[in-house]
């Protein structure tokens, strides 16, 4: 159980009116608690108040002794709600958590649990937003790993290799790192595949001269790392080189702005006003970046619409992307922590404009 | 759209005392519209009333036009909820998913869409519950796809093999055989490590003499098969036959006694009574089977706790098991549709003690 962390989720419910939660998403139980199970279709469920934090687990899971204040189990023949019920300030609203199922929710309207619910996943949200220090050497540990993956997905490149034998491989990469294995399935492509900024490997084959882009990530002890990097096999062409430049540029004037404060629009805004300014912004199609952490997309992402300003110990993507379809595609994804007075770069794999040997 | 689907659920919905239903499972909007989309985190439901079937569809989605009666669509800036609250009877209750998630159920309930809520969703479960003519053809093929595997899978086994690189392989054979890829992660355990029935495949390399258990599955068209046989690699020993012949025993008296009208408890209890006569009663951990369809596991087991009786176009698994700790593991499992008058195995791979040749 983190006290620090159930502690500022208690005061964000505060700040909204709210005294008490009940969350199920198994991830934000993880981080509140330290106990993780995948609970497939059985109720699982962390209740918090001033009271205190209580766990309902089933039985057949994993014992939860010890990662709460109370852990309540039943059976899969037991009903929960009305445990669940017990616990509940019933003079009180309950915050609840925005994907709690109807099959939970109704029956606990039914036993009269609270005065009122409302979804108040975003106070968990924001506690799991700025990464404290434990988690942000754990992200600095997974980016490491992954700019040496990196080195090994180049090593790959060799004609007649298809997009998807090198994906594969990457997973044993990973594992020899001490990777857990991929936060996400890896995206390889060849030449005007990577055009397609979602292109899933397939079976084309490697023709040396093509451009070949890598956007891959992996675990490091529940964390996730996440980059992206788009490599030449030939002398560029003066387009392909004026493509590439663009975006690394865009890249590094986003990062540039990175510190606490500054808008979230404003550091997408930074990248796409280069781009725009080149003559290529119809062709970067996507918002610059998302939050990352436990897992690979958090809430909160890097965009025009999103006006909060950003908080020291946020971690996010950094990845303009210019996409001209059955051409190329080029994208330099890093992941940015933003610190006291400014931000941190997880990735240190060059953006030097490269060319493999192949 | 699928007009008799929808109509049976209807009717179900009537015998509840419900006029109307919103559904947001994938695969039962699948099943009732032939339109399918996994819409992550984006609203995406299927209403269904007197007045007919409306669609929701985000317009990120690959148009759904001639998928339903009406078809609306949103952009991921529009709110869908009050247009799911227009097309309500405001005045009658709505049966809802067991898995509608707070954040769209509440805002309906401040919209007023109607006068109650309630999960409906056995309604659409008894509907996919008992198979049509076209989904048992499905069913068929997809697990006589299943034995071939089966052939495959026996042909593998070899010293040095691991269990991983057999499961890992398992991919191209269903693909080879025009499968879409497993209905689920395969097991393949060798010796003791089958006394674990979820066992997960890993580094454990076989060695001659050791029983060897696959339980498998793939897709075809959307349907799935789930199989288990355990193979014998050198003579066994009286009491490995002994276990074998038990659960072989098992298997063959369940299925033996499935017709419309026997309740699922029974069809359990005569598996575990024969389990239990032989003195194995408290080494076979798990109910007998679970039913299946477009998904591996759907609502209905067959279990102890389950005594409705079964009915024709139901299809469910057959599978007893005996589990000695770190010695052996068997399971034998078919899959079993209720026909007219009695049963259909779906499976055709030998029950017979088999021994490989290494």
């Amino acid at each position: 159980m983190n006290k620090e962390r159930i502690d500022r989720v208690l005061g964000n419910l505060e700040a909204r009116g709210l005294s008490q939660a009940l969350i199920c998403d198994p991830v934000s139980i993880k981080y509140l608690t330290g106990y993780y199970t995948f609970p497939h279709e059985r109720f699982f469920a962390l209740h918090l108040s001033s009271d205190g934090a209580t766990l309902f687990c089933n039985r057949l899971f994993p014992s939860a002794e010890g990662f709460a204040d109370r852990v309540v189990t039943f059976t899969d023949t037991d009903d929960p709600l009305p445990l669940v019920a017990d616990v509940c300030q019933k003079g009180s609203a309950l915050g609840v958590d925005k994907n709690l199922p109807a099959r939970w929710l109704l029956p606990l309207m039914d036993l009269g649990a609270a005065t009122g619910f409302e979804v108040a996943s975003g106070a968990v949200d924001a506690a799991r937003s700025a990464k404290d220090a434990e988690e942000q050497a754990l992200m600095r540990e997974a980016s490491h790993l992954n700019d040496e993956a990196m080195g090994w997905l180049a090593a790959q490149v060799r004609p007649g290799v298809t997009e998807l034998a090198i994906a594969e491989g990457l997973l044993g990469a990973y594992r020899a790192l001490g990777s857990e294995g991929y936060s996400f399935e890896p995206i390889v492509s060849f030449g005007a595949n990577a055009a397609d900024p979602h292109h899933e490997p397939d079976d084309t084959v490697f023709v040396p001269g093509q451009m070949v882009l890598f956007d891959v990530g992996c675990l490091w002890q529940g964390y996730c790392s996440d980059m992206t990097r788009t490599f030449f096999t030939a002398e560029p062409t003066e387009r392909q080189l004026e493509v590439y430049e663009t975006v690394r540029r865009a890249n590094e004037a986003a990062a540039a702005l990175v510190k606490p404060g500054v808008e979230f629009a404003e550091i997408d805004a930074a990248a796409r006003d280069l781009i725009t300014g080149a003559g290529y912004g119809p062709y970067f199609t996507h918002r610059l970046g998302h939050q990352i952490g436990m897992e690979v997309h958090e809430p909160g992402d890097v965009s025009g619409s999103h006006h909060e300003p950003v908080r020291p110990g946020q971690i996010f993507s950094i990845e303009p992307g210019i996409y001209l379809e059955g051409e190329i595609g080029v994208r330099i994804e890093d992941l940015c922590l933003v610190t006291e007075d400014g931000r941190e770069i997880l990735n240190h794999y060059s953006h030097e404009a490269t060319g493999l040997t192949v």
